[in-house]
């Protein structure tokens, strides 16, 4: 089977990776040469709203994918009269734009943190005072990693985000008290079958993922099923096929959904050796149409990214627990360039070594 | 880093795609094109002995290693000359020559079934004679997967055997009593540092490897402890680099060297999911000069290989326990064209399940 996927970075790397164990060959449209993805597989060299080069991706797949969230809706819909696309696209809709994505969390009865849309400094400034600081300020549209966003601690930040980003459509976030981030990765087969990861912990630094522990530690076992079934709501409405992570906040035993990527996840790159498939096989088989894989964990994994810069190889290999991943890339400040997942074999060892790691991997 | 591959079987693809995550970029030399490990990664065409063809492997790698022993010793120690070349070359010479390998682990006290050179029929009956009946009679060079030996229970088939084989220079080995055969996977790094896997039990149909569960059952520790020791003499003799593999007739608590195999194997497939570090990324690892990976077992796992033909993919998979590696070659009779590995979480597990797999994958 041949496999097309549009994005050229380490996602599509992985994915294509994970596709050659069951012969499933993938091409990648990206528009730069020698990207990530564009190592490991065939390319086509292309923007993402080439119709040319969006023509060759279908003539050379049976079936098309994505990597990242802003692939143009437009793209995604010409595509799908010529070669199945999955995930489907009204997915993409709802997740490339904040309001949409909090309006439809809300439609199905999934808690957020307070929102409000913002069209005009009028509206900011009411929303300010209805929902109180701190809060975040937030493009509607092509935020990630932290970026198109404003903390608004005191009426001095509120202006100087107004400064920043107003004259765009935006919404503002109530800045929610919360214990810790957490993650859901699950996936829905073409038929329907819905397989889901356990809870990731998740550490940020400057908005861009630095640390996950998979299976999130000291969680209940209402946590687990209730973000299970969160999930299982937004797969279902969506008539989803493939990954979809979805992101919380938790406050006690609350979970409030911040945001949800209709793709594989950074958060879940501990699945390739701590789940029994990988959130990458699992996303191959939903949108080839196979049955899915199990999503148990193996162990207990904590994952760290590389950004900017990676330690030695020679380094990393050295600790006996560390499984390297590197995604062909330069180094660049800010750039995503390798993660390593490191396993214990209970929850008690994990804890055990995790300051030993968090000061191997510290983000420099 | 950029690995060389002398081959483009399976075994090269396998090690290709364990090199993409440690940012190793593997060019396999094979002389047809759209190989099992072309399809996954650079190609130069050529036949093995093509001093042109090596040269430009040579040219496009930093380390240059094989994915099978009976690449032309003259080959290897041409390009050890431009480029590090592991395994070494010597490790070829004894592999590829029965009687030398079978008197290389007699120099180092290792046992094995008796054995006779022949060069001549006079050769052939003595050896009988002495040896007894039922034996084996194989030639000394190029025979894999029961190709090239004859089995001796008659005076009758001694005869037969004799005008199938002889005129080359043979080898008669006795065809010794054993509970079962076993395999050993281990390998050396550069710095002299050797890992090994947990004893294999293997089950062979028509000389081709149908089955293999590791760790295998019902092992004492003495024996692990012997066949790692042999291993280590084999190793540390040869100054060798990489993955190499022994195979044993275990007889009660005796093991007897059958064959030793420069390279990566068919019975260390389950290492994929069922060790920590991987046979092919282990051996990417020992031949780049890195560290190398733990090599302990995850649970309990059994590898069934697809010969000819595999079963449809939705089926392999709709087996929670299932994960499957088909090599991107179309069916032919007697081709290795897949393997699917199952794991338990214990050996009790493996025993209940393992009639189940069995059933399901039998050989047809």
């Amino acid at each position: 089977m041949r496999l097309g996927i549009i994005g050229g970075g380490q996602l599509g790397r992985m994915i294509a990776l994970a596709g050659y164990p069951l012969d499933i060959r993938s091409t990648v449209l990206e528009p730069g040469t020698g990207s990530s993805a564009a190592q490991v597989c065939e390319h086509i060299a292309g923007e993402f709203d080439d119709l040319q080069a969006l023509y060759k991706l279908a003539q050379a797949s049976d079936v098309v994918t994505f990597e990242f969230e802003n692939v143009p809706v437009e793209s995604a819909r010409w595509l799908a009269e010529r070669v199945p696309v999955f995930p489907p696209s009204r997915a993409l809709e709802v997740s490339q734009e904040r309001l949409a994505e909090k309006q439809f969390f809300q439609s199905l009865g999934i808690p957020t943190p307070p929102f409000a849309p913002i069209e005009s400094e009028a509206d900011f400034h009411r929303a300010v005072a209805e929902i109180g600081l701190p809060a975040v300020l937030k493009t509607r549209r092509f935020g990630y990693d932290g970026k198109g966003q404003a903390v608004i601690r005191t009426p001095d930040e509120a202006n100087a985000a107004w400064q920043k980003l107003g004259g765009r459509p935006l919404i503002l976030e109530g800045f929610v008290k919360f214990d810790r981030e957490l993650s859901l990765v699950a996936v829905r087969g073409r038929d329907g079958q819905i397989v889901t990861y356990p809870l990731i912990e998740n550490v940020h630094i400057d908005g861009i993922l630095h640390r996950s522990i998979a299976p999130a530690p000291d969680l209940g076992e209402e946590l687990t099923e209730r973000a299970a079934e969160f999930a299982a709501r937004v797969l279902t409405e969506l008539n989803y096929v493939g990954v979809l992570t979805i992101e919380w906040f938790q406050d006690g035993p609350r979970l409030l959904a911040n945001e949800m990527a209709p793709r594989v996840h950074n958060s879940g790159h501990w699945t390739i050796e701590g789940a029994l498939t990988s959130q990458f096989e699992n996303h191959v088989r939903a949108v080839c149409g196979l049955p899915l894989g199990r999503a148990d964990a193996v162990g207990f994994s904590a994952m760290y990214n590389f950004i900017g810069d990676a330690l030695p190889t020679p380094a990393v290999l050295a600790n006996p627990d560390a499984h390297l991943h590197l995604y062909g890339k330069s180094a660049r400040p800010g750039r995503k360039i390798g993660h390593v997942t490191l396993r214990a074999n209970s929850a008690a060892e994990l804890q055990e070594k995790l300051p030993e790691w968090d000061a191997q991997f510290a983000r420099k």
